[in-house]
């Protein structure tokens, strides 16, 4: 059921005077259902729920906090369907692919459910007294991570589910002991409301405190403006636009107390064509690169919107195998008509601009159609024009062909931050290519070998981050297990009694967690 | 031999046309030696030196670091004598103060140096590929820690050895693999040339890049803004006041690249005195308060500022006793004019303030000689007064009388973030005051039980931080070896050659440290 309501704590709440309906970009209309934005009371209500929520939720164990984690993933999954037609309908996205994203959303939840029930991940370090220390005696030091507090998560167009209400963000936020507050897509306002349920759902029959999560609604700026300078709030996750991320930090410092806003803004990719791997298998990763290109009518922030060649006599091949391969890619729908109408600016932008040469574009079709599109640029053109390093969000690359290495060493130092710097290159060529390579590692969270950006894995070594502008702050990844790491900070314990101690630094170590114990690494 | 002068990578310089002397608050007179300010463009020469020190320093091994700083533990040791007798004349400091600072400085310093060198402070991660996993193939990833660029780091009036040139940030920066610009702290700048020396030895011994470490000299606040807002920069430390701190934030966020700030602005240091331990050993607390407040003329960021006593029958007795004891305490040189000055206005301001009780205040004696004051204030005063939570440095707390437990709570709740803790209590009492015990944990970085929060420990699970305003990042610290972390970030690996990983990722595990091998522990 969508009541297009704004859900705080356990209750439903529409007393803004303001609504909007979803598009839906697949049938280019509006979709029937309501949505009240929430107005500055009902924001500060959320917030004194998510505080006095904070109160217990950051006492409970680690094996509550999975047990409530692993019951949002029982309840997605049996509103799956419900939910990812709602999905497909709100963001033009295939069933499959959401059906994927979902597979993925409740392994993210499940990822993070046994994390926090293994329990080591709160780095516990124990230094123990030595009373009897020459000049003055050693105490008792215990260290462990602690949840921050209320965290505020901005949901993302581009993964309805993944990086949403119950995406990573929230789940990672949850696990660490903090309560959520997401202002949910205006792009898919149901699909939100139908997760957010779930949670609540998961959240009730855990006996979680009221306020522990909120869903709040928002079509323009104001909601989630209100909801960063909240004072309750401790933190900010947010994955979007430069300019979108950039203001909620401005906001986020701005404020009588700073605090961490985590967001990720997109990035070129950039991927590195050596001369080796480009003679030897030119089709192949002609094909890979376009095909990483187009995936998802590329609306990933992984996306290679880059790709730095370096001159060979089978330039021409390899220019002409991706051109084929991009006129074989169709029109894809794009997720909104923001991003649709910026896309068609940035390609139209493009077309007129004079150093570069549109190689292959695809045929306008259908309104919030992503057309393919592959330009071309010399390497001093590429390096004369910081435009050119905006990233264009669709399914666009520019390929830059570099003379000689002395070029591509030039565009690597000028290149802003990244997410993923990837090599197509051979074995010996790479280890020849140690200069570029470090000059490249200094500006990216992710370097890739033969690979694709595209397709990023969700492990315990996922580094999803990057130098700014790719984040806000390069110390922390969004993906992975290390997530969890941006909402807590450490609290030391002097001469604490055993029997009040948390769980984790009690002398018998009762849940059987790596510590540091005394210096060294024990179970 | 002191110069005055710039120390721009291995070359002086002293081209600005601002000059100034130090003034020795012994003495009270000013140190004949000449200090000249740093310009713009020696500004932007250091950054250029560290910038390409960077390149080569970042990949040092952590025995190539490790050695390097055991070095300048070595120069520092051979010119002890020479380093303390400059710090007594410019700070005031005792020598016996003053070699156990160096002492300190030298033990982090080492304890640096061993971290880098076993190695596992880097927090490898290895997800190895799974090429049939059933869907999508798992690729290999591999993650660790690596140092972020220049870091510009601000010497503390406060410890001119263990907070200044060679001290903890300096030291903690250099181990992760950063060049560091030092801005010297006008109060010492004779001691931090002669350190800053110590440094560039150890550096030249160790064939260290030139801009590996450089000391920029400044009075005023021009120098360490533009070192802030060079674009070389890439984070910042700071111990200080909160005023000076929060500028140094704010200028770092107003950047085109927003950097992180660790600044430690300072804390009350709360110590809740309960009606057990009051009872059962009211001198013996009083004896210890007394003297943690006035230790080193109560010019420590652990000082504590505030005393907050549940009201007993003996409680009259325990205010005794703090009186008598704050009487026995002598009047001691504090570090300079400022400091001495703000600290007299403070104590003027509270003695004319209707709501606060002067306990007792010594005389005002000699210049810059700094009077044990205690004042005393109900707990309804105090928490309608926010004025009375600013920090006062220098010798002087404020004992606070809770009528009952709720007014206790009710100051728990009104606190701002604390570096401490701490409380006086039975073990029992402890049990019993746990709604208390959790609003202050969500205060402060270390709670403390029976001890005082002055004599920081430095190991493994210190933690000196805490929620803002006590730092501007609460998830760090900037004592022990946690400090590391604020200097890094994590880069991932994807399907990267083996023979061109960082050792601490190769398969073979060349430097045996500690990994997450598959979500498993291993050494």
């Amino acid at each position: 059921m969508i009541t297009g309501k704004n859900l705080i704590g356990y209750s439903e709440s529409a007393k803004g005077t303001n609504t909007f309906c979803a598009f839906s970009p697949l049938n280019l209309k509006e979709l029937d259902e309501v949505f009240t934005e929430t107005d500055k009371a009902e924001v500060e209500l959320a917030f004194e729920k998510a505080d006095a929520a904070f109160k217990e939720y950051r006492l409970w164990s680690g094996s509550r906090k999975s047990s409530f984690l692993n019951k949002i993933t029982e309840h997605l999954e049996s509103n799956r369907k419900h939910i990812t037609a709602r999905a497909v309908l709100e963001t033009g996205l295939t069933e499959a692919r959401l059906n994927n994203e979902m597979n993925r959303t409740i392994n993210q939840i499940k990822m993070f459910a046994a994390l926090v029930l293994e329990g080591s991940w709160v780095e516990a370090s124990i230094d123990r007294a030595v009373p009897d220390r020459p000049g003055t005696p050693k105490p008792d030091i215990r260290k462990m991570l602690r949840p921050l507090g209320p965290v505020v998560v901005f949901g993302a167009s581009n993964f309805p589910l993944a990086f949403s209400v119950a995406g990573g963000d929230t789940t990672s936020a949850l696990a660490a002991g903090n309560p959520v507050l997401v202002k949910a897509h205006p792009s898919h306002p149901g699909t939100s409301e139908l997760v957010a349920r779930t949670i609540l759902a998961a959240a009730r029959e855990s006996d979680a405190p009221e306020g522990v999560f909120s869903m709040l609604v928002g079509k323009g700026f104001d909601s989630g403006q209100m909801m960063v300078k909240n004072p309750h709030a401790k933190a900010v996750a947010f994955t979007g636009s430069l300019a979108g991320g950039k203001a909620l930090y401005d906001l986020a410092q701005q404020r009588e107390e700073p605090i961490p806003v985590f967001a990720e803004m997109g990035s070129l990719n950039p991927i590195f064509v050596m001369r080796d791997k480009q003679e030897s298998e030119t089709s192949a990763i002609a094909g890979m690169i376009a095909s990483s290109v187009n995936m998802g009518a590329g609306q990933f922030c992984t996306k290679p919107g880059l790709v730095i060649m370096e001159e060979t006599p089978k330039s021409n091949d390899f220019v002409d195998y991706l051109r084929n391969e991009f006129s074989s890619m169709e029109n894809q729908v794009m997720l909104n008509e923001g991003i649709s109408s910026r896309y068609n600016e940035s390609i139209n932008y493009l077309a007129n601009y004079s150093n570069v040469e549109i190689l292959y574009s695809a045929k306008d079709g259908e309104k919030l159609r992503g057309r393919p599109v592959i330009a071309v640029a010399s390497a001093q053109d590429f390096i004369s024009n910081p435009s050119l390093q905006y990233e264009v969000f669709g399914p666009y690359t520019l390929v830059v062909r570099c003379s000689n290495k002395n070029e591509m060493k030039e565009i690597a130092s000028s290149l802003a931050g990244q997410l993923s710097v990837t090599f197509f290159a051979g074995d010996r060529e790479m280890a020849d290519n140690c200069d570029l390579v470090n000059l490249l590692e200094d500006k990216t969270g992710r370097l890739i070998f033969n690979e694709v950006p595209t397709g990023l894995e969700v492990c315990s070594s996922t580094q999803h981050g990057g130098p700014f502008p790719a984040t806000t702050d390069s110390r922390f990844t969004s993906v992975g297990t290390g997530a969890i790491k941006r909402f807590v900070r450490p609290v030391a314990y002097q001469n604490w009694p055993d029997n009040l101690l948390p769980a984790e630094l009690r002398d018998d170590n009762p849940l059987s967690i790596w510590r540091l114990d005394d210096n060294q690494w024990h179970m």
